[in-house]
C-alpha cells in the first residue's frame, strides 16, 4: 500500500527522487561495469550531489567525471579526490582549476584536449604553477561533438606533443558515443557502444604503437554501456543519466518506464474546453523545454511526450496524456485523443507526477532532491548549479 | 571604443546585463504606460531581482507582478508591499501564502482564481488565518490558458460568489494575451492589444453592471503593450520580457536587436569539420532549450536562430551564425550555409555574446547578472531562482 500523504504536503513543484529506483539503477550500471573490471566513474553533470556521487561510486574506484568546474570544486570540497573534467578545455579556466589544485594537493584532475593550443596552454599554466595536468585525448566515434577521428593523423601528433611537453601528461583517451541517442533499437546501440569502445580502443591502441604511455581507455554514454556486451579494451566508463533515468532512455529501450527515478510532483490548477487542456503548476522552468521524445516518435512504437509522461501519485503512467506545451510555469496536460471528454476529471487542487523527458535538463532547476519510498518522504539530497 | 578587457576575464558562461540597454527599456515602457495612466506593475518572472525590480518601477506605484510564491516572498522581505501572483491559485498554496501575510502584515498580495473551488478556498484561508484575500478574476483573452471568456456566464457566477463571501474580495479583473507572441506584423499585435483590453475591459463592465466592485482591470504581455495605442479602461499592466528583450521579441518587431540587454558569454572550445562547427562552452543549461524563433521562421523576414544569435563582444551580431544545437554544457555554432569557408576562423579561447532566445528561459540559469557598460563590467545584481 502506497502511502501519498506525504506527496499530499509538499509544495509544488518538488522534485522527487524514488531512492528505491535510484538504488535500482546504480547497482545495474555499478555491477555490470564491475563484472567487466570497469571501473565506473559516474558522471555527476545529471545529480550534481555529493550523496547522490557516493552511492554511484560504491563498489568501484571513487573517481568521479564532471561537465563544469564548479563540479570539480563542490566534489574536490566534498573529499572527491580524482576527477575527470570531461568537456574540451578553454585555456581560461585553468587558473581557477589551478587554484582547486592549490587548495586540494592530492586532487587528480583530468582535462580534456584535442587542439595544440589547449594543451600548450595547460603546459604553461602547469609551469606557473609548478603541476604536471593529466591530459585526455578526446576522440570522436560518431558522436560529431568534440574529439577528433580515431584514424586522424593529427591525434598522433597531439599524443607526441604532450609526451615532449613538461608539465603535462597524457592520462588516456575518452569518447563519448552520444549518436547513441538516435539508435532505433537495441542492436543499433549494439553497434554504437562496438563503435565507441574500438575507436577509443583503436585510438589507444595506435598512440601505443608510437611508444608512448596511455593507461585509461574512457568510454561511456548511458545507452551504450547498458547494451555493451564487450568492454575489451575499455578501463573505465562515465554514464550519467543512468540514475534517473527519463523517459526518453525507457522509449530508448535502456530502462523499463518502471526504472524511473525522477519525477516532479504538480498540482492540476485549471481545468477547460476549448481545447482540453488541465493546467498544472510545472511549466517550462519545472519541466525544461526538452522534446527529446518529439524526434523519438518519428520510429514505430514510440511515442512523443511533449514535455512530460504525466503519472498519478504512485508513478502509474496515464498513458493517453502528455504535457503537450508549457509557459514559464503553467504546464498544459492534454489527451492524445483531442476529445474533452478524454481528460480525467481531476479538480483543481489534484496531484500528478510528471516523468521528465529528459532528466539531466529537468533536475537542473532545483536545489534539493526530495527522496521518497513506496510514497513516503524520507529526506531531502542536496545539489547545485550554475558554473 | 568598447573597452572588452573585462569581457576576457569573466568565467564563462557568465550572464552578462547592459545596463544602459536595461534602463532604455524600462524607460520606454514605464513612460509609455505613465503617459497613459496605467500603473506599470512589472512582472518580475524574468528578471527575479530586487534591485531590478526596484528600478523597474520607478515612477510608478511600486505594485509588482510574481509568477511563484517564492518571489512573493523574496520581493515582499526586500519590502515591496502590494504584489499580484498572476498563476491560477493552487488551494495548498494558501498556507505558504497566510504565513507571508503574517509575517508582512502591511503586504496586499492579490491571487487569481477562475473556478468556484479557489474561491472558496481562499475564503476559508481567510477565515482561518482572519485575512481577507484581493482575488482577481482570469480572463481569457484569446492566450487559450487560463482563465474564462469574458462573455461566459460562469464570470459573473464568479464575481457574485466572491461578493457574498467573507474573506475574500475582488481586486479586479486580469488578462494576458499570450497570443501575441504569435502575432506576424504590428498591425496584428494592435488587434490583439485591442483584444486583451476589451476582453478584460468589457468583463469587467460586466461585473459592475452588476452593482459590483471590479477596481482594477490588469492587462499585459510585452508585444501587446509595445503595440498599444489605446488603453481606455485598463487601469495596471504586467510586462516582463520587456526589460531585457531579447531575439524572439526583436523579431517580433517589439524592439530592435541593439536593445537586447541580456546575452550569455561564452568561450570556443572547439572547431571541426564535417560538419562545419564551432563548439562553446554554453549549451542546454547556460541558454536554455527555447527554440522560439523556429515557429517565427514560418513567416517573410524572419530567420530561426536555433539556441540563440551569435554576436561579437561589442553585442554586433554575426548574421549568418547561428547555435544550431546543445547538449549539457556544449553548444554548437553553424553557419546558415553549411560550408567550412563561411566559418569565421576564431581560434579555442575566442569569447562570443549569445543573445537570448527567450531571455526568461535563459536567465534562470543563472544566481547573478553581470552588470556592463560599454563592455566594461560595473558590478553584479543578484537574482534568485526555484520556488
Amino acid at each position: 500500500m502506497v502511502l501519498d500523504s506525504d506527496l499530499m504536503d509538499l509544495k509544488t513543484p518538488s522534485l522527487l527522487l524514488d531512492a528505491p529506483r535510484l538504488q535500482k539503477n546504480l547497482q545495474f550500471m555499478g555491477q555490470k561495469l564491475a563484472a567487466a573490471d570497469i571501473d565506473l566513474q559516474p558522471h555527476m553533470k545529471t545529480a550534481k550531489s555529493v550523496p547522490i556521487a557516493r552511492m554511484a561510486t560504491e563498489g568501484h574506484s571513487g573517481a568521479i567525471t564532471v561537465s563544469t568546474v564548479k563540479e570539480a570544486e563542490e566534489f574536490a570540497k566534498a573529499g572527491f579526490s580524482k576527477i575527470t573534467y570531461a568537456v574540451g578545455l578553454a585555456p581560461h579556466k585553468l587558473g581557477r582549476i589551478a587554484a582547486l589544485l592549490q587548495r586540494f594537493p592530492n586532487l587528480t584532475l583530468c582535462l580534456l584536449v584535442d587542439n595544440p593550443g589547449a594543451i600548450a596552454a595547460a603546459a604553461e599554466a602547469g609551469q606557473i604553477f609548478n603541476r604536471t595536468f593529466p591530459l585526455f585525448l578526446e576522440i570522436d566515434s560518431g558522436a560529431q561533438r568534440g574529439g577528433l577521428r580515431s584514424d586522424d593523423p593529427k591525434l598522433l601528433g597531439l599524443a607526441q606533443q604532450i609526451a615532449r611537453t613538461q608539465h603535462v601528461s597524457l592520462a588516456g583517451v575518452l569518447t563519448h558515443a552520444g549518436q547513441s541517442y538516435a539508435a532505433r533499437n537495441r542492436q543499433e546501440l549494439l553497434q554504437i557502444a562496438d563503435q565507441e569502445r574500438l575507436s577509443a580502443f583503436g585510438a589507444a591502441g595506435l598512440i601505443r604503437g608510437l611508444g608512448l604511455s596511455c593507461p585509461a581507455v574512457s568510454i561511456g554514454s548511458t545507452p551504450t554501456l547498458w547494451a555493451a556486451e564487450s568492454f575489451t579494451g575499455a578501463t573505465e566508463a562515465r554514464p550519467g543519466v543512468y540514475m534517473f533515468m527519463d523517459v526518453f532512455q525507457a522509449q530508448l529501450g535502456c530502462c523499463q518506464i518502471e526504472d524511473i527515478a525522477l519525477s516532479v510532483l504538480a498540482t492540476v490548477i485549471g481545468r477547460y474546453e476549448k481545447p482540453a487542456r488541465l493546467l498544472i503548476d510545472a511549466g517550462a522552468l519545472a519541466l525544461s523545454q526538452d522534446r527529446s521524445t518529439a524526434l523519438q516518435a518519428r520510429h514505430p512504437g514510440r511515442l512523443d511526450y511533449g514535455l512530460g509522461m504525466v503519472c498519478d501519485l504512485h508513478g502509474q503512467p496515464f498513458p493517453d496524456l502528455l504535457v503537450a506545451q508549457a509557459h514559464q510555469e503553467h504546464g498544459f496536460i492534454v489527451s492524445r485523443t483531442p476529445e474533452t471528454t478524454a481528460l480525467p476529471a481531476w479538480p483543481i487542487g489534484y496531484r500528478v507526477r510528471i516523468f521528465p523527458i529528459h532528466a539531466c535538463m529537468t533536475a537542473a532547476a532545483y536545489q534539493d532532491y526530495i527522496m521518497i519510498e513506496n510514497g513516503a518522504v524520507t529526506g531531502t539530497l542536496p545539489r547545485f548549479n550554475g558554473w
